[in-house]
């Protein structure tokens, strides 16, 4: 394409992102026409009511509710999807990949469930499908995995990729609150939704992780294959144990190879404190990547947001809009391999945190080693906590040696139902975050 | 190009790095396929004497001792530069654009003296010019300012950008070893030459400004418009008050943008302990971007190192060799805007440590109070520190308000003059590395 001759980008939705995409359009063109060596033109939108108000005021690019006659104008070569939610934006994807178009999506559900068919279909159409911002806002986590990290063998990721739930684990480490009152003070800011599930039961780092390890192991990785959980266990004393034991606790989601296989999961955890990870604060996210050849590689930055966000999702489309102009291919297409066998969160060995509410009388840490033991598990360390003299109870903490989850999880069943355990507080799986053993590929 | 058809590469140099990347073609070459879709295939080697024994087994590849012999090789499509050291590897890679030959180029001080000069030549001629490898190390710093944050308008970059030097801080810092305690260290461990200089005097600090901050701010940036100072001033001492302060000491390499003129500068500054920046240890790297959209973001990794170096190069490799195997074009090219004006850095405004050794009698403070305030620089805050009975000297260390660097020279000359000052033991200059003001652009 003839220098100067405008590119066509179409715009489906105009919530708070899709404002900061109109936004980035409209009010940096120069910027964008520099970079790209031709205008960005917006030339329509898709919004399901074109009467309603809205935050910013649209002329030029017209706006319609009809996603044929968005994904059908010929003017238009990059489809821009800030939808979100599952359907119908799966569906205008596909179809707009159908159509010859380039697709640029922050959407993390639909890669997450249907990544690895969009992908191959985008090559198998010659076009270009960019998800920069559907994974970690505006950190080029995906472009790391995409083009920057590929003679490298990724061997582990270690990411805190939720923004809302770290903002809710630091201030529960540092000010001491509990789980409630930290979920309450991020809705109240903002952080949260009003309905904190999605975040805090850990579904939303779920999403991220499977699109992040499919790149990163170059393996089909679905969001059905991601063991997790959130962060609703937590109390304000683990934080305080996790400490004077030299640990933070975040809610990570691992990709890691060991023995050939892949783990996926996302789970609270305990981190080393001195580990740069550990030091990764409030809304922020950061991404730890140990490939074989860079060695350690951390990206820390804002993982949501509509100005982060948006930085992401016009780096996908200056990308693809330079070679529209150059006549040239841009983002790579992702050549998967064939798929990575996934081992069970049941076949997990690591180090175990267990805290136990216990009555408060002798003899009863014996009958706890002795289910322990019975499952193999042995006990690095036990330390007796905060006896309550009234209630007769008293609070164990042990940490274990490595163990097997499955034993872990069977003896906290042994565990419950012996007459002395009042309850088990909370399990914690502890990560160490070392670097992966050559042997481990 | 057809699929299947190798792609060949020639490489310049087979040092460390050059050891690396002949490693990298050679002992992945199905993994560098897949990528690609051909295979990458070493055509040829240069080699200041091709008798020489040496770390690797060459075969396959053919040594040759001749650079034209190699540059005019019909079957080498991409040209790996690892000689280092400005001639004639210089004139190799315009000779290499010149042929039509794509270039990668791990070089930090041709990027640094000639890099506006080299991508203009590489644009015309249409080829790529990779220096990801010049740069950070595994860092993906380059391809983060050059694709992933083109949306924004960068407001600051704050780097620690030499590893040699951030080893011997860090050790001067958590164990209080003197300056030369600590660089005798890191050549014992490896992490500094024989003759230091380089990377203690801050000249490598500046090559690699100059490169990124050409990039991050669309301006030509040379190694003789930075501004830079090494770390030989720092004692032991300096890192125990900057502590007790709330301040972490490192060599930072700046390039910001303040009242529309560009700083580029590289020094010892004080930032504060509770950034992520300053939790960067040991001979890691780490670069702070600033960007308008994207806000704050942090690439932490190794800076240095034969496997991360060779990670990065061959990320360029890659790039280019799926754009010859697709027929399209692959790393953008760098479009650099008008020079921006470059400030002095007697324009600096920044709060300044000073540390004094004087005569311990009553009337220094205020001889010296009157030196700074006849220079209009206000004193935040003053200590005076370990007085010597037995020579009957003190320390004093001053913190002032917001200064002008032109002032706090002056005002240093003065100080000299009075006769109750034995030494100006240091000065620091501080950096909050606040989030660049919306103004300031």
């Amino acid at each position: 394409m003839r220098r100067d001759h405008p590119v066509g980008v179409g715009l489906m939705g105009l919530g708070v992102v899709g404002t900061g995409v109109f936004r980035a359009l409209t009010q940096r063109a120069d910027l964008l026409a520099a970079q790209v060596g031709a205008p960005l033109v917006l030339k329509g939108i898709l919004v399901r009511d074109a009467s309603k108000d809205r935050a910013v005021e649209v002329h030029g690019a017209s706006l319609t509710t009809s996603s044929e006659e968005l994904l059908r104008d010929p003017s238009i070569q990059i489809i821009v999807e800030v939808m979100g939610a599952e359907e119908p934006a799966h569906a205008y994807i596909q179809r707009a990949i159908n159509l010859g178009k380039h697709v640029v999506t922050a959407n993390k559900e639909v890669m997450a469930k249907h990544g690895p068919e969009l992908l191959a279909l985008a090559e198998s159409k010659g076009v270009c499908l960019g998800f920069e911002g559907s994974v970690g806002g505006g950190i080029p986590i995906i472009a790391l995995a995409r083009k920057d990290l590929v003679a490298n063998r990724i061997g582990a990721i270690h990411a805190i990729i939720n923004g809302t739930t770290n903002y809710i684990l630091t201030q529960m480490a540092e000010q001491g609150w509990d789980l409630d009152y930290a979920v309450q003070k991020a809705q109240e800011l903002g952080f949260a939704e009003p309905d904190p599930s999605y975040d805090v039961d850990g579904l939303d780092a779920a999403y991220k992780l499977a699109t992040l390890s499919t790149l990163a192991f170059r393996s089909p990785v679905r969001v059905q294959d991601v063991y997790y959980e959130g962060i609703r266990r937590l109390r304000a004393r683990d934080f305080k144990y996790a400490q004077e034991l030299g640990y933070s606790i975040k809610l990570l989601a691992i990709g890691k190879i060991e023995n050939g296989s892949l783990q996926v999961r996302v789970h609270p955890a305990m981190i080393p404190q001195d580990l740069l990870l550990a030091k990764v604060t409030g809304v922020f996210n950061a991404i730890q990547v140990d490939g074989d050849l860079v060695g350690r590689l951390l990206l820390y930055g804002r993982g949501a947001g509509a100005e982060p966000t948006t930085s992401a999702i016009m780096a996908d489309v200056i990308d693809i809009a330079r070679g529209i102009v150059e006549e040239t291919g841009s983002l790579p297409s992702v050549r998967l391999e064939t798929g990575r066998s996934l081992s069970s969160i049941n076949a997990l060995i690591t180090r175990y945190y267990l805290r136990i509410d216990v009555a408060d009388r002798p003899g009863v840490l014996a009958q706890i080693a002795k289910v322990l033991g019975d499952m193999d598990i042995s006990i690095a360390s036990v330390i007796q906590k905060e006896t309550n003299s009234q209630a007769q109870t008293a609070e164990i903490v042990i940490m274990t040696h490595e163990s097997r989850e499955a034993s872990v999880q069977k003896a906290l069943k042994g565990l419950k139902e012996l007459s002395v355990v009042k309850d088990i507080g909370n399990f914690l799986r502890v990560e160490d975050c070392a670097t992966p053993k050559e042997g481990s590929r």
